[in-house]
């Protein structure tokens, strides 16, 4: 069904910030931008996983103003499907139903009569054909005005997931849907066994699929605050649109306006708010494996174990140890005897835990924001849309960096008020400009950017330009930035 | 007493390797030159606690060829104190008998009729005075031709220590001196029980008192294999000196048949080996606090523990930990729930275990030694005689590293054949030397040295100078120098 395809959307919803996979992840770093399963981030599994069941063009990631950048940069590795993807920005994260209700107002409009399917972006599903299949039925459903979602048989008492009850013998003929009773939220031990043993419960993995008409007349009547404001924000987006011009909002030129009204919703959950009360759901028992990657332990579910029930990543060695993760990176991290726990190393930061506390890595967190730390903004090493730097280390007076650009990659024209830089060029050959003199700088060559001079640094080649920097100055922080010029937009 | 306390030597035995306390402990950088308790290294304190006692040059360092050069320079902060203590080499290490046998032939031509006190350089003694009188109680034993040693009062069932027995009611009149019935090894937990509840066991400490004269011709008697031996290498240690000259040994002009004799001495302890056999021990029972650190739980034993139970050190943030050992540097340890855990961070490897599984350390030893890998032999930052350097990074083609050089420090005159250096001055003032030229770097300047290029680097000042060196090349090993001069004697 190539034509009809076309008016189906993929939206994927990219607003999280996944404190729960820290040390791994980190504000700037969230779970959807971690390989922690598979090949690839999370997020870019997501859009590689939906690519081609629905064009390129039409798979739109939710995001806030303030991560959208983030995300686009993230995406470059994707080459030409990076570029089409496009973007529907919320000023501030409103929880799901806002977010799914602003993306069915653009959808609306800009493709009416289209159905929708609705993604997290950082869940686990390792088979992609089995998901696509089971993508496929689902849209038999939304066609005929039900919203349809996924729910995974449960395979144990598990408190961490919401759950569906099913009406018992409510398969719809061979397609094998299933009529919904209700939304159940995260249950107690007690109540999770009885859901397990009785047959009917099925873990809710939060896709949806459905008509972008169906779900704004649902958000019409069970969401009556919501969905008024998110009219005005429609005739916001779209003034000045003609009706044959309707492929891309116009740019509001009231953003305030559009900032206040966003944050006036209330932050509501598309399950609280619209599944637990429509009376026409419909669940698909889903075929393909699927972990929503909760916590550390969710790897359990997802990542082969060893004969011991170990889950052991990275530079490790390990003696006698049972099921327990120990996420490694470069260090290497020694364990002996351990008994469900739970070991992650990075960089600047290490967690260690039982398997039973992992969830109360949201307090490490907290302290750390309490204290003015820097662990939970961001990794020592940070990627840039033209490469990543990484701090080697930080002392009085100092900083040092060894920075990569990628080919071709060009930082911006910039200027610092309180340091200087030392740069030596370890691998690649470098373009420097330094007060409008352009010279080069090969391998085992150093060049000095004084204080308040405006300088650019490139690579002209084709293979990753390394420099290590030497930052001097009583003050080294990043924000002694002014940017005169930025191929990225970051000016 | 001064007039006597001249003729007491203090042998501190300093040949230990410490794998028990790894990642803290390196093979280039054993426990005795760990700071784990009290203000100072282990080996610094053990010198620090007898000087005084005897006079410093009274104090010798018994330990290996290959070890004495590192422990020269690591006991460079004691000033003229570290000029004034002597070395005892052995051409490798044999265990404490032979040990104690060679420093006891030295001290037998050097200083005939003295006393000597045996002590480990890698225990904990907090209290210097309580030591100090019991010290001065055992002498009186001493010189009664007795071999006294120190018994610890067990305050638990300990299974990781020897035990002394002690004849019930044999105190010697007031001084409190307990013949010593027989040595015991290491008990199973059930006899460890019985001699806790016993009250006639003392655990044994190591340290020793006795006549240099006595402990040979008690060596004579219960080691016939090794007295004969240690009487030839004192032929040819003292084969040219005149009676009236005895102030130190010749250098040996037959060194190969000295390591020959000494590498075919029986490794035996002097536990073993003299203790256990002589029918002439006392034992004085220790007023001071002791602990042998053996592993990282004996720092239960000896370092304060929070309302939990816990040992937090260095950057570290727990929740809800109880009894746990939390050893941190400058990255962030973060732990949730721990029982009866320790972990242990170093800039390039963590350990992570239970408590009852602390010895087996051993066991990742082993297996880095048995893989090839470094992690066992030095730590990132290595101390040298002119200060210290710590490597950031090495990479494909480079390696980086900050150096840091105390005031008036010189580095060799050397050369690299391999590599070349980009010098980044960070604080202080650098003095460099290249082929011949002469020239100061100040802060915030650079300098290139060629591959194949002899070069020298000082710090002139008064404050510490560090440098941000960037190495290129194919080979950046650390075995990549000819050094020319050296004012530390390593060329």
């Amino acid at each position: 069904m190539p034509h009809q395809l076309k008016d189906i959307h993929a939206v994927i919803l990219a607003g999280g910030s996944g404190t729960r996979f820290w040390p791994l992840s980190r504000e700037a770093c969230p779970k959807q931008m971690l390989q922690i399963v598979g090949e690839d981030t999370l997020l870019r599994q997501t859009i590689k996983r939906i690519n081609g069941f629905v064009p390129s063009e039409n798979i739109w990631i939710v995001t806030t103003e303030d991560k959208a950048q983030d995300i686009r940069f993230h995406l470059q590795p994707l080459g030409s499907l990076a570029k089409s993807v496009q973007f529907i920005k919320e000023p501030l994260g409103r929880n799901t139903a806002p977010a799914i209700g602003l993306a069915a107002i653009y959808l609306n409009r800009l493709s009416p009569g289209s159905i929708m399917i609705v993604m997290p972006s950082d869940h686990a599903i390792p088979d992609a054909q089995k998901f696509l299949n089971d993508l496929k039925l689902s849209i038999e459903g939304a066609k005929e005005d039900y919203l349809v979602t996924f729910g995974i048989k449960p395979c144990r008492p598990e408190t961490g997931y919401g759950y569906i009850k099913v009406v018992k013998g409510s398969e719809m003929g061979p397609k094998g849907f299933l009529k919904v009773e209700r939304f159940v939220e995260k249950p107690n031990l007690e109540k999770a066994k009885t859901y397990f043993s009785d047959g009917s419960y099925f873990w809710n993995s939060g896709i949806f699929v459905w008509k972008t008409s169906k779900i704004l007349s649902e958000i019409q009547n069970h969401l009556p605050s919501l969905y008024p404001t998110l009219k005005e924000i429609e005739s916001i987006l779209f003034k000045h649109n003609k009706p044959n011009e309707l492929k891309e909002p116009n740019k509001p030129n009231e953003p305030n306006k559009l900032n206040e009204l966003y944050s006036r919703l209330d932050p509501v959950s598309i399950d609280y708010g619209i599944m637990e009360r429509s009376a026409d759901v419909l669940m698909v028992p889903a075929t393909f494996q699927w972990s929503d990657l909760g916590s550390w332990t969710a790897l359990d579910e997802i990542l082969g174990k060893d004969e011991n029930g170990n889950i052991l990543k990275g530079n490790t060695i390990d003696i006698e140890s049972q099921n327990s993760i120990i996420f490694s990176g470069q260090r290497l991290i020694a364990t002996i005897g351990l008994k469900d726990m739970v070991v992650v190393d990075t960089p600047d930061a290490t967690l260690v835990t039982t398997k039973d506390r992992v969830q109360e890595v949201r307090k490490i967190v907290d302290a750390l924001r309490q204290n003015g730390r820097e662990e939970h903004l961001v990794h020592k090493t940070v990627e840039r849309p033209w490469g990543s730097y990484t701090v080697l280390e930080k002392g009085v007076g100092y900083k040092i960096k060894r920075i990569v650009l990628n080919p071709e990659a060009k930082l911006s024209l910039q200027l610092h008020r309180k340091r200087s830089e030392h740069w030596v060029v370890v691998s690649g050959i470098a373009k420097v400009t330094r007060e409008g003199e352009t010279y080069l700088v090969n391998t085992n060559e150093s060049t000095y950017i004084p204080v308040n001079t405006k300088h650019r640094l490139e690579n002209p080649g084709e293979v990753p330009l390394q420099i290590i920097e030497v930052q001097n100055g009583d003050y080294v922080e990043e924000d002694d930035i002014e940017r005169f010029d930025d191929v990225y937009g970051r000016t």
